[in-house]
């Protein structure tokens, strides 16, 4: 499905930034670069940046208008930093990837980005069906061009991903959050101090040895990192490595 | 809430990368920036790429040890290329975006990020609460830091969004999609065609006129692209277009 999906690029001035997109797009496995009129291409700096993604920019097709990108596409989502003269269907970034997922399963989708400084013009953005706007800072809207590929380029993977049931698996997903806790959850420089005192206890104790300390501790940072304490719990714990060392100490005396 | 985020990059290599980070960071909202040894810090390069986000790098703080980074953190969520050592409590980019606005709502979070070519070593990633993975094409994963950032401060703010119940308005949501649709939707070099067809006809029935033509085709592409043809749809209007055309000119042929 995701062969059918195509990122045009209109007028972009920055070989970077054509280089950045088409990385972009390949991480998410899309591959289908359009150029309408670029600036300059082909360019080292745009092949530098594209880094593992040269590929993609070797077979990407320079044309030099909109429309001749997207004449075989049923559908053409363009990105627009909302409103317009006339209000035009609007997506957000996460709907964009679901109507693309379920457009190209039969037919060709473009999702369209325009130049670095003014996007593109009301002219280019009627010939889209929708528009999408990636929700950004009220005060500071200025995504880069390939920063707004990588969004959506997720956006339509993680639509394939989801549809194809392939979530990172349940037992592995749910954090324990704290939400109406009576007590703080303890930060991690507390919880240095934790995992230092654990291992000394340890230590004291005969229980770890020198051999492989590490392996242990890993498996304890695991757990606890996963679980988290809160105030309490964690001074309860403090509290009993405190007595078993003492413990040990007693030991080690009495047998001296 | 977005004030007790935190983005972390430890040991980064390229200026370029740190300036296009902080960038992607206050697109989403997200100003709090911790830089562990960076390799170049300032450096004109990265005030270049953060263009307006210049502030964020400005009150960046920088550390030693990714453990003076997150010291006060409450929930610590490292990125990582899936598989280690050992299995460790893995998010999806969704899931850790969730967790940490349900966690900043109260206490300090960080989402960590590694070096450009080896990421996070086992011993940083053993100091995280959860690890997060950005789900990437299987043969070409590598997505580039300040992407990844971009990813990662996206799905913070989405779940601050939908929390917040700030989505697209319903009535512009959803787009007509045509799943087991028996007609093929019709490519946009084909609509061209219709609109110029409805141009022409609009012109030579004398309802349009050389005033304000502009406007009207912009409303015309607006419901024809919010809707979009299929093959069937699509050539009944083309009929009917040539239809009124005709008798437009018998009109004209009968009055001259």
């Amino acid at each position: 499905m995701l062969e059918n999906v195509r990122i045009v690029l209109v007028n972009t001035t920055l070989p970077a930034n054509i280089g950045a997109a088409a990385r972009a797009m390949k991480t998410m496995g899309i591959t289908d670069l359009c150029l309408v009129d670029p600036k300059i291409f082909p360019s080292a700096e745009a092949t530098s940046l594209a880094s593992g993604a040269s590929d993609v920019l070797a077979k990407a097709r320079i044309v030099a208008t909109l429309e001749e990108a997207v004449a075989d596409c049923s559908l053409v989502i363009g990105t627009s930093a909302r409103s317009r003269t006339i209000p035009w269907p609007l997506m957000d970034a996460r709907q964009a990837g679901e109507a693309v997922l379920a457009e190209s399963s039969s037919q060709k989708v473009a999702i369209v980005f325009g130049r670095e400084d003014r996007g593109l013009t009301n002219e280019e953005l009627q010939r889209c069906n929708y528009h999408v706007c990636i929700p950004t800072d009220e005060e500071y809207g200025v995504l880069n061009v390939a920063a707004a590929v990588q969004v959506l380029a997720y956006e339509v993977r993680m639509a394939h991903l989801v549809a194809a049931e392939q979530p990172v698996p349940e037992e592995n997903r749910m954090p324990v959050q704290f939400l109406n806790w009576d007590q703080e959850v303890v930060p991690h420089g507390d919880m240095e101090r934790f995992y230092d005192h654990f291992e000394s206890m340890l230590l004291e104790t005969g229980f770890l040895t020198e051999d492989n300390p590490r392996q242990l501790m890993a498996r304890a940072r695991r757990l606890f990192g996963r679980v988290r304490l809160d105030r309490i719990e964690y001074n309860m714990w403090r509290g009993i490595f405190t007595r078993l060392q003492e413990i040990a100490a007693e030991l080690k005396k009495a047998k001296s």
